[in-house]
């Protein structure tokens, strides 16, 4: 091994491992859809940042991305690197705006390596926070909680709040705010643990086990003033039975269909979408970065919020790049609780 | 026959006849479904008001009006005399705030006369206009296209607004408006002669027989920057065509989704339901009645832009109170051009 006079070791000599597309996914992702490929780190043009990558954010939406049309996010090519939201560190810099060493979060895809123009990297201010307050508490996932709930649920004190995927990243805040704003909270999630977890450390009124007895009569006795706000994150029987029970001008801000993702043909809406009319409801779908203007607003709360005690949040970190894919399918068997993080190396 | 001082037949000897709601209808609604029954007129209580019914509006919403439960409205008792928006002159009156000869609207139900305290009627001003604008420009449906449209729809110049059930009542309106506001606007009706109602007489851009042809191909065609706002009446596979079009942040106001008022089991929502998701998509619910503190407002603009001559309305007029069942299923089966009235006796 050679080292360089300050120590490091020579740029042809550090490599960079990579997930990248290798076919499109039909159904749930496979690992043999992508290719793990090992290239040498390149010299840095000029103006470029080059970015360890140190934890990646593991997302439902993230099954969309690799479809055919590519969903909201532009087509990912059959051979392109798995893009993903992640933080890490600046380890070389040739552009004045990064200096070795600037903790950043963005894009950065499935690898332990990223050259950027800077354009799409944000520098991270001293929170006196774990770093993973970034992908767990602000960042995407706070935003998507905040401006989903605040902005299209308009939540109003004593009003009922449903929140699906409640022991999820953006679930679990979703409740919590609702909290915050006075409402009754009711999360439904896929085990008694992830029930408890929600009611007694999170502070939310009631938690449904959707695998246990029926979501319609369980729900029904968990809001027996109906429902005014349905935080959606995963679609089928559960939105379903949620139409049954909303209050006339209801708000469902829509933010995932997880229940759907990974189907191989079209899955039809609530049978009962007729609801929607006669109960006058507004149902919007939303995608955090339309937001990202107004992240300061929401950075400010939830900083405030939580530095008061009142909202929490949970990590759930799976160790090693190689664990990319299973880390997605994790999501969609349910296995998680709060933000799944991949750390990389 | 016997006539009092005033020349008036006796009150004993005057009739009324109802459609009365004799069972809960399946399916299409059946003459059967109802009881056609003469009663005589019983002398009028105290500060209460007698209407003689001039007209009576057809609307789809009748149909699920008649159903278990009720939709919005209260469920109509078996037995009960069907409720029908609709116009009257006041013919005798006990109420210090009518007088007889007063035109008033509010809902009447399907028969000759009404007794009311004078709660649910307006009394309606002289406007120079024939009496049916109140059916046809104003009231009820005025401000259905009115609110839907600018509420929800949120109309910007140069968007691509798409109307189904174009050239019924609310969709002939919403077109005009939509052009009042600078849109592209594309109406979807049903016969080539009602397209080109729509184009030449209303001034819509483009008109589009959805009996004729894929609708997904021709609106395509006709929504070459894709579709902004979707006024939606009558949901189905033109809704589906629709969500595949739909631009980012596109608002669809639910008017209303006439190809299932008659189904006979529940209609699941389109196979596209995940566009709302991805393409950030408002889809709003709503009913005229909870716009009805803020009729002025719509009522101004309406009156002002018929003046102008940017704001046509037609009429189509079934005769007899008989026709009543009927006259639903005529809306149904795409047979009215215009706002479908009933003139009774």
């Amino acid at each position: 091994m050679n080292e360089d006079m300050n120590g490091e070791i020579e740029m042809s000599e550090r490599v960079n491992h990579q997930w990248r597309l290798d076919a499109r996914p039909v159904g749930r992702l496979k690992e043999s859809d992508y290719k793990f490929v090992e290239e040498p780190l390149t010299e840095l043009p000029d103006e470029q940042v080059r970015v360890k990558v140190s934890y990646l954010s593991i997302d439902p939406a993230n099954r969309g991305w690799v479809n055919e049309g590519g969903s909201y996010m532009a087509e990912i090519p059959l051979g392109g690197v798995m893009p993903a939201m992640g933080i890490g560190v600046v380890d070389e810099s040739l552009n004045p705006s990064f200096k070795k060493g600037d903790m950043v979060s963005g894009i950065l895809g499935w690898q332990e390596y990223v050259v950027s123009d800077g354009k799409g990297l944000q520098k991270l201010p001293q929170l006196g926070l774990e770093p993973t307050a970034i992908l767990g508490l602000l960042g995407h996932i706070g935003f998507t909680a905040y401006f989903g709930l605040l902005d299209i649920g308009q939540p109003k004190e004593g009003e009922t709040l449903v929140v699906s995927a409640a022991a999820g990243a953006v679930g679990s805040l979703v409740g919590q705010i609702g909290k915050i704003k006075g409402c009754r909270v009711v999360g439904i999630a896929g085990t008694d643990e992830k029930c408890e977890w929600i009611t007694k450390e999170l502070g939310f009124d009631e938690a449904i086990n959707y695998k246990s007895g029926s979501i319609l009569e369980n729900l029904k006795k968990a809001c027996p003033k109906g429902i005014d706000i349905y935080f959606e994150n995963v679609g089928g029987d559960i939105l379903e039975a949620v139409l049954a029970l909303v209050n006339n001008h209801a708000r469902i801000p829509l933010c995932g269909l997880i229940s759907q993702y990974n189907a191989t043909k079209a899955v039809p809406g609530p049978k009962n979408f007729i609801n929607l009319l006669v109960r006058r409801v507004r149902l919007e779908g939303f995608i955090v970065v339309d937001y990202l203007p107004r992240a300061m607003e929401a950075a400010a709360d939830l900083l405030k919020w939580h530095a008061e005690g009142k909202l929490k949040y949970r990590v759930d970190i799976v160790e090693g790049l190689k664990e990319a894919p299973n880390a997605v399918n994790k999501l969609f068997d349910g296995l998680n609780q709060g933000k799944l993080i991949l750390k990389v190396g």
